[in-house]
């Protein structure tokens, strides 16, 4: 009884399946995506390639990047009733919640009839939930329809031109594309985990996919960069960040951003977004911003032994690319899409239900009492 | 590495949590809400009521369950905007996407602000679903707006209202209730496991729900049951029934409704459910429907020696009831409302994120080919 306890505990360390997409935190660190080092992904190659690579098995040709990358921009164009609904939703809508129900109304009006077709739907989506955030950002703040389907030939400078009113830099756009990179895909997280299990029951691309939305939604999951940016937002000097921090500490506060799961010394995709934010805050009118989050970053190892993961240097480095807040966590489903899709499709390639049991704590039996008796 | 590999199969006997909401299959057999026995509920019990024993933790009193039971029907308003996108929704839509995509723009519209709305929040999609799907259901078939307030004052009434065109008769009433009741709850199944995954990371109420309905759509879930219903439809007689279903079963084709993933020796569900599709089919013309099940039913024991689960005879007495095959699995989602929203609440009360490991089967470490070079 007792090991079963332990294992029902979040199911910490159980192996629920098999997985040829990527590794994470083998020995405690390290990320590998289809066998490359996510190092290499984020200095040589880009979010369209990644995509490719995660879902198709192996790297593109030249010639089949640039049809896939055609793909994706081809399919931001948005049908009328979906424009329609995205102008039903107000403005003080969790943005999650939008690209949840929009993906879910494309499956209505677009739906997987064949999983034949579940990597045309990938690419659709990979393209249509940009331009969903950008078209409903838009409308709900600014009153204003945009053209959809403009915004250069990249996801990243897609998201940058449509949410952002600032002139797309080539440094924003690389450090855009290389977020994305960084979040594309994390082994069996909570989201991904979530997508299989519903894909084992062959359900379709959709329902998989929002399932997947809806989980990264929470604040101990995909949340995480938007409350590293409050609580980077609170203080005004890097000494005022570490001592507040320090008494949050003391009054059991959670920090987030730090620690992980899975990796147990350093999480991999905090060097690479840690420098770019660096890089960005050079140029940026509120640079100290860069400071306070690596006073905190130091604080939190002196305090706790604890690393900033991915989420933490990401507030940073999209504050300084211009991207509101609450827009964070869908820039996160945007880049998780091509995670998500290739688990979806690994999934069904060699399925089984996935169906755990529950470890009973509830009443004995009990008779049942006739309601004027109660 | 053996003992790893068959933990993964579909984490097949592995406790992923406790719970104290439902026993299933201890011994083989049976099935107790809350320390209650299946069969009681069955028969002395209300969807209503259940529900609330399932969400609340106990049998309601007189007045509880009479408030209860107002505030749901108080909660089939639907706002017009959430019309006006059912209206969108083609003829040829999947009921389950309508559900699925209904419930999760009302997040957007109703959004749970704090866990504290929880319950609010269950019974207002107790009520909206049922009005969600006869509202589009009647709009996309017979281009009738109807209003979607009306229709007895339970659910199972309000179901056989809006969505046959038959009398509401006793009988009729009595069966759709206890369908429901017995379609509640069922422990960590696929839909409601995925909610608790998703509630772990905490998400909000509605995604939860969402990632179960998209997770039940799938054919080795929800979908048994209207597989069930196509596969009765196909023959004349018992005896063709009898002699085809063997005949696939040598082409090894899955046939739906058989044997479950953690019943061994019945389903305790079945022998209700069958019982009423009994009584129905007495009344009925196409009487024939129960006789050709049963000629299944035996077929599948002496041939696979496996016993027909709730989907099989379900099928059968939705038929008799009137209810179109495509709504059977929706009809499963407004029971199984009560089951999901009681695990959400469950899993939020002690919470733990829900994050398993995957066994790497991919390539070894690989070094990144410029494109030109590939």
């Amino acid at each position: 009884m007792k090991d079963k306890k332990t294992i029902g505990a979040g199911l910490r360390g159980v192996v629920a399946g098999q997985t040829a997409i990527c590794t994470c935190g083998i020995n405690g660190s390290g990320l590998t995506y289809r066998g490359y080092d996510i190092n290499d992904l984020a200095k040589f190659s880009s979010f369209e390639e990644v995509s490719f690579l995660l879902m198709c098995g192996k790297l593109p040709t030249k010639h089949e990047l640039a049809n896939f990358t055609q793909d994706i921009v081809k399919y931001r164009k948005l049908p009328a009733q979906l424009k329609e609904l995205l102008e039903n939703m107000p403005k003080d809508s969790n943005p999650m919640d939008v690209l949840r129900t929009g993906g879910s109304f494309l499956g209505v009006i677009e739906p997987e009839t064949s999983f034949t077709e579940e990597l045309e739907k990938a690419k659709r989506l990979l393209g249509a939930f940009p331009s969903m955030l950008g078209y409903w950002y838009n409308y709900a703040n600014h009153q204003k329809r945009i053209d959809e389907t403009k915004g250069g030939d990249s996801v990243a400078s897609y998201l940058l031109t449509t949410l952002t009113n600032q002139q797309v830099s080539d440094e924003n756009q690389r450090c855009m594309d290389v977020s994305l990179i960084l979040y594309a895909e994390h082994e069996f997280n909570a989201s991904t985990f979530v997508c299989r299990v519903c894909a084992a029951t062959l359900s379709d691309y959709f329902s998989a996919i929002i399932g997947g939305i809806g989980t990264l939604r929470g604040p101990l999951h995909g949340g995480a960069n938007e409350a590293a940016m409050e609580l980077i937002s609170r203080f005004k000097t890097p000494a005022e960040a570490s001592q507040k921090v320090k008494q949050a500490l003391v009054e059991k506060e959670k920090i987030m951003g730090f620690g992980h799961a899975v990796y147990s010394k350093s999480d991999p995709r905090n060097l690479v977004i840690k420098e770019w934010a660096k890089k960005l805050s050079l140029k940026h009118s509120d640079s100290n911003l860069f400071a306070i989050s690596e006073s905190i970053e130091k604080l939190m190892w002196d305090e706790k032994k604890l690393f900033p993961n991915l989420d933490f240097y990401s507030a940073t480095a999209y504050h300084f690319m211009g991207i509101s807040t609450e827009l964070f966590t869908p820039l996160f489903v945007i880049s998780r899409t091509s995670g998500w899709s290739s688990h979806i499709f690994e999934q069904r390639k060699n399925n089984r239900l996935i169906r755990p049991n529950a470890e009973y704590i509830g009443p004995e039996p009990t008779s049942y009492t006739p309601i004027n008796e109660r």
